[in-house]
């Protein structure tokens, strides 16, 4: 009977829970699983990798390296890494080998939201230290972006009765005001009217440093900026600008800065305002950190495994023959 | 032409934009309104109360004492405070001279509600530490006591999309189950069932520290215990002892303990886990300060001074003709 062999290798192995889950998918399917958890250094990962014969990988940010996969050779097919950043894996060498590579895109949205509203609860709420904050509910919330994310922050803007604006060049209007959210016409739009602003959009050439002093300075007051997405976005240099003039603002962000050093250190020395903390930034991005998402994408990754060799799926390839990396 | 005349007596000024709407309150009422804000000395108020001759004071902790009351003579009938607490006003001296005392309950739900979804967030991503945590989507929250905050911590519970289970014996269960919360038969069920228990219970001779060891060893793995209602309802001894043998429990906590001294730090100091801050507790209750929960409360003073002197309203009495304090 022809079945397939899947090999998890997981530097950092998943929570017992999802590695169950995981194999319950490949039982269902019939297919054999192996597990090749906390292993200490590339050279077992070879090993094991040519010992086992895998059609396909299911790693975390364990490095792909083109060593490794020729030492995995003809068998292999596909690996898919369980969560979204494909960093550590070398596409280009994959793509050389006819290897598909997958992410699995949209599993830590809701952690990636709930983090945002800790954050501006934290804000809102003068970090716990005692004194008289203000409240989430009736605020306006806008989305920069209108992906997963940005839809469970909808969801949870919802529970605080804050009104949502969002603004997705790559939507149609109707698809954004079918869930509730107000959609808005340009991106300036956002900040002129909204309190919270939260970006949810990739770093591309068109977006980079494209939230700068102009769109923070046209802030209502007590604009707070959230950025769970990409530091790059940010013009640094702009934002340092506008918190200097307006002891008002705040950013907070998951991702840390790119150019500017110490951004919270920095803004905070400013002398505009006496608010303790105006930025503050997670000291390692972890929107995407929990176990949920992390069981999530472990499960989506054996179910993207089962669905390529059964039927061909490949939606959430990431290296395609051809693509320049 | 009859009317009435208003004191605005607030050591600890409102903002600004709420006696904005205090005043147009009373505009509407066609009453005379004055402020005294930012007093200095209790002989100041005597004198201002004294020279006003109001017929209504609305007060926020400002102290009301037999002197001022007798300050302001056979006009004054009532005094609003603008909030919950009436430990500053001496009630049985008001009941003595047929002054009638209200207060201004339910303008702050959504303060605490929103405090407590902070503290829950802080907790389940330790306190943005950049470490791995989990989310609050599927678990179960349970409310003890459903009133006003508890209501409004059941919508926030449903955007975050954690089903709740509500115990009230003052309650009807059809009531409960009306706003899409589960019912439960019994408090135990409730610490049981649920990794997250909030409680909304006075301080009676029943409910004082009825939140015991018994309980609290009897919640889920990584229970989480989360109080902004009264310090008084625990008994801290048995949450020390519950936290001693179990190191995953987690209390949330807005309220000072009562009784053991620096509860935070000895729990911190079990050494039956390595979790930082099981114990979270504010420096100060801060669940109702929020700037929207002032403004309520001034523009509710205001709207039930003109309810009791047009229709006889005392819906908000908290001192009763023969009541002793």
């Amino acid at each position: 009977m022809p079945t397939k062999k899947v090999l998890v290798a997981t530097e950092k192995p998943f929570a017992a829970d999802a590695v169950s889950k995981i194999e319950a998918e490949f039982k269902t399917a019939g297919y054999e699983v192996e597990k090749f958890e906390g292993y200490k250094a590339a050279e077992e990962l070879k090993t094991k990798v040519a010992e086992t014969g895998a059609e396909a990988l299911i790693v975390r940010s364990d490095k792909m390296t083109p060593e490794v996969m020729d030492a995995a050779g003809a068998p292999l097919k596909l690996i898919v890494r369980a969560g979204a950043g494909v960093d550590t894996i070398d596409l280009k060498a994959a793509t050389d080998r006819n290897i598909v590579v997958m992410n699995t895109p949209g599993q830590n949205s809701n952690a990636v939201a709930e983090l945002a509203f800790g954050m501006m609860l934290t804000n809102v709420r003068n970090h716990y230290d005692g004194s008289s904050g203000y409240e989430l509910r009736g605020k306006t919330l806008a989305l920069y972006g209108f992906g997963q994310v940005a839809r469970n922050m909808h969801r949870l803007a919802k529970g605080f009765e804050m009104p949502t604006i969002a603004y997705d060049p790559f939507l149609k209007p109707e698809d954004i005001e079918a869930t509730g959210a107000k959609c808005a016409k340009t991106v300036a739009e956002l900040f002129s009217d909204a309190q919270f602003v939260s970006l949810h959009i990739p770093a591309t050439a068109e977006t980079t440093k494209s939230i700068n002093y102009e769109l923070l300075a046209s802030m209502p007051k007590s604009g707070v900026l959230i950025n769970t997405a990409r530091a790059e976005v940010i013009d640094e240099a702009g934002l340092l600008k506008a918190f200097g003039e307006r002891g008002d603002l705040v950013y907070l962000s998951d991702v840390a800065p790119t150019e500017v050093k110490d951004l919270e250190a920095q803004v905070d020395a400013l002398e505009v305002s006496k608010k303790a903390k105006r930025a503050f930034i997670t000291p390692k991005k972890m929107g995407a950190q929990t176990a949920e998402a992390n069981n999530n994408a472990g499960v989506a990754a054996a179910k993207q495994i089962v669905d390529f060799f059964e039927k061909g799926e490949k939606r959430f390839q990431v290296n395609k023959p051809g693509q320049t990396f």
